[in-house]
């Protein structure tokens, strides 16, 4: 039996990492661009970073967080203030050294006016943010302060791979400073809160909530949270942060106050961000082999009308209708925003418009030639069923339902990843079948999330990955302590943690 | 007599450049980061700006346009394809020279791992957008291309004022690819115009749409338009540009499509772009000598509730009536928008927060105490008024009114800006004039925009510059272009031209 043609080739299971950049190419969301690391944003692929912000950015404000912005640069100095701070992305920075270009004597242009500081592109801005705060804070009634911004970042990456890790990258940055650890505790499991719950209702995509070991903590956290999902390959994707600063970074950045006892203290600091890799996450959650599958909440477009022309004299009446039609379903709001409804009038055929739109991932289609006219009988298509196998409705029917089919196609593409997630976490209580479970048997895609017990030994954290390339992904929050016994070594172990490959 | 009081000193007659200062720090908009020339823009400012990107973004959109997202940086050789490009922005470029810090001997940080290829940091995308384009585009099918892009940029400014003019600034930047050269022409005025519109209807800032003379055209575009606004010392600035960039990017970027003939072309581009710098315009247009004056349909907030408290027992019923009055005026909708209220609940005393608010430019106040939440009786207090001029309302006037009240402060202040502008707004005929109008007779704010005839040499151009550091801000669009003869030489001039000083 031949197997059936896809649009995307290879596919997952033949080549997981092929098929996500044949995806990508597809769905015309990114390209590379001449910058080593960098990418270009299309209009497709940008839209859905526009309804990741618009979302998120309205949590923050609904949880008392302003906008502000911080320069792009840091001078050397200021990075090398907090030490583990500076360790952690000295390896990665991009670094200015010159304000202008001058030609040498060969007539090229070169480098000059050499600055008497290095400035290092932001990777992140707790420094600079930090020392802003320092000259914001007097007394316990500036407290707290709570900002967000919304920024590029360059961490100077060797291998990049689009949305997921890339040299520029497109993000958002909490930073905030209170009068007393218990609050910077609750801001930041809030702000981790945010994040799952955007996951699950937005992106479709399950997370679990945990706590990093010690190795993996941001560079100067007393804490790091993180949200993990499971992507296609069974890979584990971290896809967003938050921070527990404690004392380090008030420390390093004189963040003081006069408390209400008239003493000083330093403050305590959190820091939070999700970038432009959830894109990436998105992707990988729900496209299948014909390509890009977006969920409608975040969807750069909800709904596309394709108007099948096989004559001149159809044309101005099939055009009509689906400009009218798609007036009308402009005025329809879903998750409090207009339906966003694409018409493609481009002069193709009918079946390679609908497959490009297949490949894009738009939710629903629609095929409009004079015979649907006529009848004004339509044939919803949704991207999360078979290709042909529509839905029959009236052009009513769909302006009254549209909203609770974009909401069931939503849900299913949740249940759908849910269970794909729950059906690869195991509980693993011995090493030979850690081993198995880690180890391809001639498949591509194998493995998953590893529910085992370790003793909380970074030495045997470390040898893990150097065996099997897996990491201990968190330490989820949500699962009872139970106690037991460390897979590795025998010893007692408090809790199970999440061990995984990962992106 | 003694001089009235103000909030802010020195005032604009005294001292304008500090007053400017005055204004940005009393409103809290902005202030110097340890960046030289860069600054943070404070919550209270970008909120201004992100009511700026709000409503550009739909007028974006309403004509075509879609975002998109290119990389920082710019690979030297990308930027040296257009010859009168680079050189335009040699002389104020941040170079990336090295991608990592590494500890020398002394144990100090210094910059490692140096690039084969210096990247610029962007000072403007059309190299590395055309270069993009060129890929984009093959048959007059894909054309046109309508991107645009909110980014930061930086250009290496010597000598730097927040908002006006700072190294790095936060822009968007549209860029557009058309089949003929009127359609990229008429793309060019309309984007002016949208510019215009925009100045008008939202910053309540009268502008002149102009062409630049050859000597202000942008690097590498064939023809450049601008607008121009007056500001209180009756300087110009320049508050956003269109290019016209004929073939010359598409030629250097290689953005070449097979016609419908079957022939291939170069593409004809455009780009166009505002700034921050529309802040530092309405700073200057609107504010007074007691400090920011916020236009309603941009104001970070619209309405202010300060409750007077002289009584613990007081306190939970006034505050209780102010959230209930916060609830409900943010329930009704203002340009598209829910109103933006602030409860000011500080510990402060109501004089105190009164001031605050009058300097940070808040269209409306409303101090509220025990009597006006008896007799449900309110006093409102508008920015464009004297500041105890109150209209005494009731609560459910309020909520009817209010929309209707930011209007007409929205058109007051447009209507008193423009009547400004046309007042400094002189033809002059004589050098003589010309020489008075522009020196100061020991007043600190003198001028205005001069509207002269000049015989088209970029020579006199020079030297009005170097004689009065007077520029040719604009050939004015909206003029009927009638002849006369150069103020300066006595020759044929084909239509009179704005001089001015100018930010």
């Amino acid at each position: 039996m031949s197997k059936p043609k896809t649009a995307i080739t290879p596919t997952r299971e033949e080549n997981y990492p092929e098929w996500y950049q044949g995806v990508l190419k597809a769905a015309d969301l990114a390209e590379h661009s001449p910058v080593r690391g960098c990418m270009v944003i299309k209009p497709w692929g940008y839209a859905i970073w526009e309804n990741i912000q618009r979302v998120l950015d309205g949590k923050f404000k609904e949880t008392g967080h302003q906008n502000a912005y911080f320069p792009l640069f840091i001078p050397l100095s200021y990075l090398e203030k907090e030490s583990q701070h500076v360790e952690g992305f000295a390896k990665e920075c991009a670094v200015v050294t010159h304000h202008r270009l001058e030609k040498n004597k060969e007539g090229r242009l070169v480098p000059a006016g050499e600055l008497e500081e290095p400035l290092i592109v932001r990777p992140t801005s707790e420094m600079i943010i930090g020392h802003t705060f320092a000259k914001w804070v007097e007394s316990y009634r500036d407290l707290p302060i709570l900002i967000n911004q919304w920024a590029n970042i360059v961490r100077w990456e060797m291998r990049t791979r689009m949305f997921l890790r890339t040299t520029e990258f497109l993000w958002q940055e909490g930073h905030t400073a209170h009068a007393s650890k218990e609050e910077a505790e609750i801001e930041t499991k809030q702000m981790l809160q945010i994040y799952s719950d955007f996951c699950h209702h937005y992106l479709a995509m399950p997370v679990i909530c945990g706590e990093k070991t010690p190795s993996e903590r941001f560079p100067g956290a007393v804490s790091t949270y993180c949200i993990e999902a499971m992507m296609q390959d069974r890979k584990a994707l971290q896809a967003g942060t938050s921070h527990f600063l404690g004392q380090n970074f008030s420390k390093s950045c004189g963040i003081q106050f006069r408390n209400m006892d008239g003493n000083q203290e330093f403050a305590w600091t959190t820091s939070w961000g999700s970038t432009t890799r959830l894109i990436g996450g998105l992707i990988m959650t729900h496209s299948d082999d014909d390509g890009l599958v977006l969920p409608p909440r975040v969807a750069s477009s909800h709904i596309v009308l394709i108007p099948i022309l096989h004559s001149e004299e159809a044309k101005s009446k099939v055009m009509g209708y689906c400009e009218s039609l798609a007036a009308s379903l402009r005025k329809i709001h879903y998750d409090g925003q207009p339906i966003r409804v694409v018409v493609d009038a481009r002069d193709l055929r009918g079946g390679e418009k609908s497959w490009s739109w297949i490949k894009k991932g738009i939710p629903l289609r629609l095929e409009i030639g004079p015979r649907e006219v006529d009848s004004e009988q339509l044939n919803l298509l949704r991207r999360d069923k078979a290709h042909r196998d529509g839905t029959p409705l009236s052009r009513s029917q769909l302006e009254t339902q549209i909203g609770t089919i974009l909401d069931e196609m939503q849900h299913h593409l949740l249940d759908k990843a849910t269970r794909y997630r729950n059906k690869h976490m195991v509980e693993i209580d011995s090493q030979k079948e850690f081993a198995e479970f880690f180890t391809a048997k001639g498949e591509e895609i194998h493995g998953g999330f590893a529910l085992c017990h370790w003793n909380e030994d970074p030495a045997i954290e470390a040898k893990v990955k150097e065996e099997f390339n897996v990491t201990i992904r968190c330490i989820p929050l949500d699962l009872p302590a139970k106690e037991g016994r460390c897979i590795f070594t025998g010893e007692r172990s408090p809790r199970r943690v999440i061990f995984a490959k990962a992106y």
